[in-house]
């Protein structure tokens, strides 16, 4: 049975406020919620699940405090999902915590600029997964990583990849040995550039692309050449491309 | 003023038989109207926006028959649009029309097999025009182009992109002689397949992948290598990596 105040609490951690004062952060779906609890470093605080998923799954969350797990009916799911189509179970997980200070030497980092739409910040941190990317730094003003619509996006990803938010000024600022990458409309073609084993990859927002303050003259400027109409990429495919180039 | 009607006729479009029917698909926001409007091989129908949008905008509204032009206020634009956060421009296009049959030779054709999510359709439909690819075959399960959130996420390549709903199979049958390539997860890296002047791309389902049916032993099956713990990569990136790669 599901009462009120759980439907408010979990509507509640749509925002971000919320998220950041509790620490927590709702997955949603079989696969994601499968791979979040394998994952090894993420703590389950409450799972909301139908019968018959907890009837399948009765050895997975056999593991789990049962008082953490609530039978919910289809009903109740669609009261507190932030999907269309609700799954058939919902989770609230811990916000994982990533010790130490961040290091940028022989290995490969992503600098986000105010990367704004949450689908697009998720297929990213996924993306990076993908090519052993595992620490992403994204500017202040950038969409939230813990945002239930980049969580979803993740598909698991982010409990592999470390996302903070800091100045990236003072990052380019603190690791002129590292090569930086920019991703640009005007620049060098990318397949004129050699893949490394270290850089820092800056993309910038969906519509204006990466501040001028950040493009200073040691940065390559990097371009995916366009051989036909469209006037951009969609952020999210254009940093597969720079990543699976570069890395 | 704003009608009823017109609400319940705008909306009624948000259903792929209501748009085959009257031959007429929705896209909302300045930048992508703009961006149809100019395409030249578009007809608009009707075009609904706020006092404040057709203000500056009037040089161009201008050209447009007025009584295709209806303006609305914030409240009206909220219920016909069907975005969350409605834009001051909505408008009614008629279904562009490709004539001729497709031609495979000398050119780069992408085959989706069952693209579900319209973000993605939208998406790979947009990186294939940035990388030159002016024609999509669809399988027939995929999700429909002109679906309002498609259309979205094409930003206007829609009108220079000819994307059609055939039996993938035949296509491959009766064009032997261009080579194929399909994304699979185990395959030859893509690193190291050459690029070429043309070809036929396959790329399959979000999560089944491309029918085991259609990968016969003609096929190159390339795969993006993997370095991380992600499972794998959303659709509309690998294609876009495999195009950056291929074309």
């Amino acid at each position: 049975m599901l009462v009120k105040s759980q439907v408010k609490y979990i509507q509640s951690l749509s925002q971000k406020k919320v998220r950041d004062e509790e620490g927590l952060f709702v997955a949603e779906g079989p696969k994601i919620i499968n791979d979040l609890l394998d994952a090894g470093n993420l703590f389950l605080h409450q799972l909301f699940a139908t019968e018959a998923w907890l009837q399948v799954n009765g050895p997975t969350v056999g593991l789990i405090d049962s008082r953490q797990v609530i039978q919910v009916n289809d009903k109740e799911m669609e009261r507190l999902s932030f999907l269309k189509t609700p799954h058939e179970v919902l989770a609230v997980f811990r916000k994982p915590v990533f010790k130490g200070p961040l290091k940028f030497e022989g290995r490969w980092t992503l600098l986000l600029d105010t990367i704004q739409d949450p689908g697009n910040l998720g297929t990213i941190i996924r993306s990076a997964d993908w090519f052993g990317v595992d620490q992403v730094v994204c500017s202040v003003e950038s969409a939230d990583w813990l945002n239930p619509k980049v969580v979803q996006a993740t598909m698991g990803s982010i409990a592999r990849v470390r996302v903070e938010y800091q100045d990236l000024a003072s990052i380019l600022e603190s690791n002129k040995d590292v090569p930086v990458y920019a991703a640009v409309l005007e620049g060098t073609p990318l397949d004129k550039m050699k893949s490394g084993k270290e850089g820092i990859l800056i993309i910038g927002n969906e519509s204006k692309g990466i501040h001028p303050s950040l493009l200073n003259s040691s940065i390559n400027k990097v371009t995916i050449p366009r051989k036909g109409g469209a006037e951009s990429l969609n952020a999210a495919v254009a940093t597969g491309i720079f990543l699976s180039h570069l890395t």
